[in-house]
């Protein structure tokens, strides 16, 4: 293990990359997608299992962890690693996303936002320096700057504000961060859908030599082409030797086709989520086992898969686990779909290395396009 | 494995057994506590870790099965066994109880009882016939006879009707279910807290030569000296050569209390059913997770035990999941309670084995006596 947080490139195939980022907790792989663990937990899921489907990094999330338990107490108990048993890196956001989605009273200035607790109304105040504090609390490896993310469509002088505001955050939260080698804070690229800005956003940021380099505010309502588009004109303009991660992102297609632009992190709620409402990701698509369609279908979700969730349990008792609102169903549908997100990162790493990342996303899409079994019987 | 149904006495100390049950499907190690498997899942497990625990049988609950998936469906799909990927025995009870607790619009006569579903109104009917029918179709390895459990205290002449109508139930039960070497089928010793009722029940089901025999209609609202004095009534009339059965009880002393008495399996919710309430059993006695004094306290629940929900996670942890509602408090406290559940049999069974019952028991109490930790800090 590295002393010092670094990135280093194995390979690339066409604009998609393979690289490992290394820092004392350990490293990761990238492509990397890590599932998001808010409150300290991957929801319905040990952490075991996390690591076991090929997870080098989770996310927390500073807005629900300040909250409760709070960040002083974790820091009392050893920090996020040792309260939640996952001794490998995390990366934790700022929380400022989620105290625009949750929190309610919201009064945000330059000196940062004012909010009351979706929990129980107590009042709080996250500013770039006190985000910085909170992670540091939690003793997150790599962190990320406060800024201000706005929901699509919204008029120019709105996302320019937003924007500039949040360079200024970006420099804030740099100079609370200072030096610390084992560990990385990551500056977040704004700028909506206007490209101008969001190149503006990312040469202001390059210029401040960060560790490592988030695009944000994309994901939140535009069509998945003005997302593309965008990265297609940010990623150039974003530093080739540091990670770039892509916040919040998203469906396997998003993630698959944001890897051939050349991004190198994801995180999003998409396969938990979705496992706790009866949804399953496959290499075939996406299957609703609510649908009356699974009750008598002996057959697993894909009999190919290394995960006993995919493979040994029936479609049948899958349907009646969702119906009947077992925690089980939650369980092995989270389960499975982490371990289609992993198996996914997993191909796309080995694809880039052996330079055949185009045949493993047309082979992927032509997958996704099969679509799932036809019904039982 | 034997291929047909088979119990052994393999030690006594005092009136406490050790045995074993011996099936197609594996061996029963009694005393044995069975996990509840209501709806064909022990509610927030993998079943592979209930396994894991020592547990050598699990119940299954005809009421919740009959209505959803459908005991025909089960049977389509293969049984009890393949539907929930658990190979070892399973014992079925007959869903009269649950009709009384959970049905609408109940209707019960000589001929059985007619309900509506609590999920959505639909009719149904529960004969004896019936009953052993839809444990047949779910392949169950021990059947229970259906039969009428009433609430404590109540009139002489309804527990002695209800005991009498459950004997005629026991006889029909027993026609219906026929001659299944492998499996086995138990009749339902009741008599609410009446001795001479009980008394006469036991006696005429011994009469029926059935292979095994439970004690119903106990741990329904009396005091345990209540019970625990029917049963050192009724026991002594209970055939010594087939496995008894205490139904439905209970917490761990209820357990130890009857194992001193002779009884040698149990099943209960209240480990599983705890466990989603922020409750954990320990040696030390009962743990509130809920409770703020464990918010900052960084020592598991029992750094002994071999269970890693139990040894590994701080309270502190535990008490953060619980607070937020997280799916993993849960599933670590149930995990917790069935190890503590399943180390307290497995330490009856060496004890009786050892002859050293009753200084196990002494040692047991003299744990729980002591009770939880000091406070931290």
């Amino acid at each position: 293990m590295s002393e010092t947080f670094q990135f280093k490139l194995i390979a690339t195939d066409g604009k998609a990359r393979r690289g490992v980022i290394t820092m004392p907790r350990g490293e990761v792989r990238t492509p990397a997608f890590m599932p998001v663990g808010t409150a300290g937990t991957v929801k319905a899921m040990y952490l075991d299992q996390v690591r076991e489907l090929g997870s080098d990094i989770i996310l927390g999330n500073v807005y629900h962890l300040m909250l409760r338990p709070g960040a002083e107490r974790v820091a009392r108990l050893g920090g996020l690693h040792d309260f939640a048993l996952w001794p490998h890196p995390i990366l934790t956001d700022s929380g400022g996303f989620q105290v625009m989605s949750l929190a309610s009273l919201r009064e945000l200035d330059e000196t940062g936002v004012r909010f009351r607790s979706h929990i129980d109304g107590s009042k709080h105040e996250l500013t770039p320096e006190r985000s910085i504090e909170i992670q540091g609390l939690l003793d997150s490896d790599i962190q990320m700057q406060l800024d201000e993310c706005i929901r699509l469509p919204a008029e120019r002088a709105e996302i320019e504000r937003a924007m500039e505001m949040s360079l200024r955050w970006a420099e804030r939260s740099a100079k609370a961060f200072g030096n610390q080698p084992g560990k990385a804070m990551f500056g977040i690229v704004q700028g909506g859908d206007l490209i101008d800005l969001r190149v503006r956003s990312a040469e202001r940021l390059a210029a401040m030599d960060l560790k490592g380099y988030a695009v944000g505010g994309l994901a939140v309502g535009e069509p998945q082409d003005v997302m593309l588009a965008t990265l297609d004109e940010t990623l150039p303009v974003m530093p080739v030797d540091k990670p770039r991660y892509l916040m919040g992102v998203g469906t396997p297609d998003d993630i698959l086709q944001s890897v051939a632009r050349g991004i190198d992190m994801f995180d999003c709620v998409m396969p938990t989520r979705a496992g706790r409402h009866g949804l399953a990701y496959t290499r075939f698509g996406k299957v609703n086992l609510k649908n009356a369609r699974h009750a008598d279908d002996p057959r697993p979700l894909d009999e190919a898969s290394g995960c006993p969730a995919s493979r040994d349990y029936s479609r049948a008792y899958l349907h009646h686990l969702v119906r009947s609102n077992e925690a089980l169903a939650s369980m092995l549908l989270t389960w499975n779909n982490l371990a289609y997100y992993q198996s996914l990162m997993s191909g796309m790493r080995a694809a880039i290395e052996a330079g055949g990342f185009d045949d493993f996303a047309a082979a992927t899409k032509s997958g996704w396009a099969r679509g799932d079994l036809p019904p039982y019987g």
